[in-house]
């Protein structure tokens, strides 16, 4: 039934929602959101507003979006007629548990509940649930949503394969590119790949090889762009240094991490992140738009 | 001096050796090259008529390049004559140390030897120089170096200060990006950021967590598309799950190899590899087009 998508319900409306709920409407969809949030209606106009200046949309192209969106103070009355749920609240383990138990109780039971949680496994988040925990799975994606592909669905032990495949091919028809986890686990898959390759960067800065901006350029100048075309299994480069690494693997004293802090500030204490992220964004933009007429890559 | 460069010797003509002569050739440079192999010459002569119509290159502008080049048997009675050497011999230690000793014996003293070697520390390949080692380093290139922006520039202990600025004001006045190693460590520093990253890939395959597609598509799908525009530093994430990375850090026998094997074989054992290159460098042509345009991008 997620094949048949009209509306989702997009509950939470900050950074990551807002995004969301663009994408959806982008793609044709109705959108109700809720968020206790003091602003939170005007934060989301804002944000809409310039991510469509950002995609060369015009005035009007905005308000035919709108005509699609509602903003309500309680989504409850609104969850029987929505066919999907993008859950977007904070990363708090029991308000997590309370607001996925009260969705899953008010939504169809075959509707498929979506938490973008990057943190939290969902084994720990249905367990309030009485009516079809089944259907819950997490759908993490990548900030800002609007513009990265990959989102991570990730099953509990107890979510039925129906519903993975209905996220996994809803997602895929809002243009996103999802990677399904077969189990649960810390960071899930893209973070934990992050988290392996800083831990090397900042091994490296502190131990004094190099500078954090060296460091970066690294990346950016280097397999950085090979990363944004195909993936570490498909470029299979190995080499003979891995006892050196695992010799040299980074320890959080003090006097490392004040090390790091210095080499960073050093680095990177006067920039102007502003601009960074507006031109990161723009090239972005550029670089997916090249990317998808390649069929080959991924 | 080598910020006056005109002339530049190329030793060894592989796949390496032959982008870097392109490059240089492109810059306006003059180029002479030599190796041993059969039929160097005609396979660097393919390698740059490819490369001149991959850019667009008219048969003219091919000829134009090729006036400033020269093909010898032997590089020795022309290594007075140039400004800077670039070697690209094998990765074997006494064969490279006799070539680097022969260089050192015939260029002016003061002329940059800058190694392509990906895995030899320069420390290790100087020690049959008589004249002047104080002026050899490594300027490791990323494949291919007439495409990728990252040279690293590695000085060994003995190297004068002098030869690393001038090396890296070479390589930047070519458009490349060179960074600054500050001591030799193996595999430099982006080979082990990608290690790092491959460690961690390979054992979330085999731990059965994600499959080999799935999680290329988790790197050039998501953080990827940043890691092409920005390094890690920069865009600094840090989560709470390295506890778990260390917990399960990916141990090398045979079943973890055999089930990496399955995995990657169940992914890509029937891809058509030379659309994916070709599609890929297509991309990263247009992608480096447009981040040159974005002057806060390193």
């Amino acid at each position: 039934m997620s094949l048949n998508v009209r509306s989702v319900a997009v509950v939470g409306g900050g950074v990551i929602g807002a995004s969301w709920a663009y994408l959806f409407l982008t793609k044709g969809l109705r959108v109700v959101m809720s968020d206790p949030a003091k602003g939170a209606e005007d934060s989301f106009k804002l944000f809409i507003t310039k991510a469509n200046a950002d995609s060369d949309g015009s005035a009007s192209d905005l308000q035919k979006l709108l005509v699609r969106f509602e903003f309500v103070d309680d989504i409850t009355p609104h969850l029987p007629k929505v066919d999907f749920v993008q859950e977007n609240g904070p990363e708090r383990l029991e308000l997590k548990q309370r607001i996925v138990a009260s969705i899953d109780e008010h939504t169809r039971p075959e509707v498929v509940i979506a938490s973008s949680s990057s943190g939290l496994p969902p084994s720990q988040f249905i367990t309030e649930c009485k009516k079809a925990p089944g259907r819950v799975l997490v759908g993490h994606p990548f900030n800002p949503p609007h513009l990265i592909p990959l989102v991570e669905v990730v099953p509990h032990p107890g979510t039925n394969q129906a519903s993975i495949t209905a996220a996994l091919e809803f997602y895929k028809s809002l243009g996103k590119r999802p990677i399904q986890l077969r189990k649960e686990i810390p960071g899930f898959v893209a973070n934990r790949l992050q988290t392996a390759i800083n831990n090397e960067a900042y091994s490296l800065i502190s131990r004094g090889v190099v500078s954090a901006h060296d460091l970066d350029a690294a990346v950016s100048s280097g397999p950085g762009l090979r990363w944004a075309l195909t993936g570490p299994i498909a470029i299979n480069t190995l080499g003979g240094w891995e006892q050196d690494i695992l010799r040299n693997r980074f320890v959080w004293d003090e006097t490392d991490i004040a090390k790091l802090r210095d080499e960073v500030n050093k680095s990177y204490g006067s920039t102007d992140w502003d601009e960074i992220v507006r031109e990161r964004d723009s090239v972005l933009m550029d670089l997916l738009a090249s990317k998808s007429k390649a069929t080959s890559l991924d």
